[in-house]
């Protein structure tokens, strides 16, 4: 982290990545208070921000307990950053668990996740040849939007059996992703999704333990689900991501503000074409990501939402098109004038993103600004 | 580049990018020859690959003249890797000139583009300030596209008079990029629009000379429209650069075959959801990008065309859908019967994509592929 108060946006390169630090810490406050307020504990997803320093913001709230993972290499980064207790949220493969045991060897508290018999036998057995005894979660498929093993199923008990009985496996509990939330659109969706995540969790738990199969975590979670969350009895910990940031897709379902949106991509015009309406930008799909979140929602936002350089609403333009380095600025309704006038060559605009992981993962570092100053450059890690 | 011949696929971290090095080099060599047989020369848009590797293999052929840039980022890093002559070929914004600027002083042929008279007045303005000479290029839009002046239009020599006149500029010459046709599915309508890109990119050069404004180059080019060229008398130079990889989309449009896609993504089979006819892979959208290229072509093949790690097709299985972490794979159509059998966990799997430019910047290094083994590792760059 260097710091230096007395740079403005000017003295930037564009396109590049901007974090609005009184709006992250206000995202981070609001999620960890309301987890805290149900009496659960909060495990936040590092994928969005993949950033040691913002990491460190988020587990600096009380009633968070560690910290969730969706790649190894984010275990081993965030590990090196010192957080030891770390959920490596997605499905493990056979191949992967040499850098598990390094990393467990090393001192973290690295838990994997596994729904198939299958790779609970190859887990229990592998650790059992080590000498070794892998932390596993059994993953739980709660809305049928992508992965785990059936709440209801026989093969959750077969798997919660394989694990404890065997000296190379610690059943640490069961996990839900209800994915699924990202397209409920109405406060009683999140809140009936949220319900069914937790229901099915604890009803899961609940069979593995009258089987005789000890299952200390419920972890359950999704930025939606997460704050529409009411009662979250017998939930031990929820996980959620999205949230330090939030985006375009996040407004759209009602869970955050544009005005909570605290990354945005600096970009320059770089062209008019007036005979067409269309503003010429330096932030094409490169910088945005080919995300096109919003498409599916009432409102669709193209590659993203068009501000003021000062974080200010414009008359509604939009990046209606991108290329690999030009963005195609337009206006949200067609033959709506365009304010060429305000928007000069060389004029600094930001874009807020339709999904913030995405068009994060395109810059290798947050320009971290305060009231139009940039106090801050943090980078962040990616890659496998 | 480090070398160990014995290193097979087994032995690599997935998700990882793969380059096949025999296809390559045949793409490379199919697109200078063509070129060179109509008499003109190949500037290679380093875009898709950003790595001086790939570049130094293109620059290789005979009848090439120097590279193409989307950012100034890859202008500094090829001339660190020892190319000179280079065109960004991007609209310039008043705030990019101090780098502009500084590679020309290390001894960088550095030209730049532009397509509007305000720009051209600040360029000549800061040239002559600077005492220096900047080399530009007028972006022409041949096809309604995205950027460029009307080759026809009254601008186009506004533009020329002030370069020309201007100590502190030199018309280079003119340039345009038929990125329409990237739509255009037929071979027929790819030649059309490839004449269309030389016949007005030739007469906004005639116009300008008629007018007594020197103009030594014409540029034209885009994969389609470069391999679908004919004759190209008047055109100096042609640009393209997705076709050292190719891709689902340059195939969707009959560029290339399936088995000329030089890069593909390596990945594990991690889930199996039997019920549901899904496998689920550790290549998501972090890895194929969000790039849907294909969902606008007759054939749709989602996040990516799934092959076995050899590369032989399998039954038509694809990435119908992706998160950030996961792949998901899905016969082709609906109700297809799934080949679990061949896909125990742990199973290596190709993915061919999209849009390689996209899929390719997801990766920091690609592992080159000969027959099966890895025979080089080639880093990438990226940023701006």
């Amino acid at each position: 982290m260097t710091s230096d108060p007395d740079r403005t946006l000017d003295s930037l390169s564009t396109p590049c990545l901007l974090l609005d630090l009184p709006r992250m810490e206000r995202n981070i406050r609001r999620m960890a208070e309301h987890i805290r307020g149900l009496g659960s504990s909060l495990r936040p997803h590092v994928k969005t921000h993949k950033c040691g320093e913002i990491a460190a913001r988020a587990l600096a709230e009380p009633g968070t307990s560690g910290i969730t993972v969706s790649t190894l290499q984010e275990a081993e980064y965030f590990f090196e950053h010192g957080i030891r207790d770390i959920l490596y949220a997605v499905g493990i493969a056979p191949n992967k668990l040499p850098r598990v045991a390094a990393l467990m060897d090393r001192g973290c508290d690295l838990t994997i996740v596994l729904d198939d018999p299958v790779m609970a036998r190859h887990i229990a057995t592998t650790g059992e040849n080590e000498g070794r005894r892998y932390r596993v979660m059994i993953e739980l498929d709660t809305d049928g939007h992508r992965s785990g093993v059936d709440p209801a199923s026989q093969s959750l008990l077969e798997i919660g059996h394989i694990l404890h009985a065997s000296p190379g496996s610690e059943l640490v509990g069961v996990m839900a992703h209800a994915g699924e939330s990202y397209f409920c659109d109405s406060g009683a969706a999140q809140l009936a999704m949220s319900r069914q995540e937790r229901d099915r969790s604890v009803a899961a738990a609940e069979r593995l333990r009258a089987a005789g199969v000890a299952c200390p975590v419920v972890s359950v979670g999704s930025t939606p689900t997460a704050l529409a969350a009411d009662d979250l009895t017998g939930v031990t910990e929820v996980r959620a991501g999205v949230y330090v940031f939030f985006d375009l897709v996040m407004a759209g379902i009602g869970v955050c503000a544009h005005d909570d949106i605290a990354i945005s991509v600096l970009t320059s015009v770089i062209g008019h074409q007036r005979e067409t309406g269309r503003v010429i930008t330096d932030a094409g799909w490169m910088a945005m990501s080919r995300d096109r979140g919003t498409a599916r929602q009432e409102t669709d936002y193209g590659y993203g939402l068009v501000r003021r350089s000062d974080g200010s609403a414009l008359d509604a333009l939009i990046v209606a098109d991108a290329n690999q380095e030009h963005g195609i600025v337009k206006t949200m309704e067609e033959g709506q004038p365009v304010p060429y006038e305000e928007l000069p060559l060389g004029t600094l605009l930001r874009i807020l993103p339709n999904h913030a992981c995405a068009t994060a993962s395109e810059f290798d570092r947050y320009f971290v600004v305060d009231r139009g100053e940039v106090v801050a450059e943090w980078e962040r890690t990616r890659g496998w």
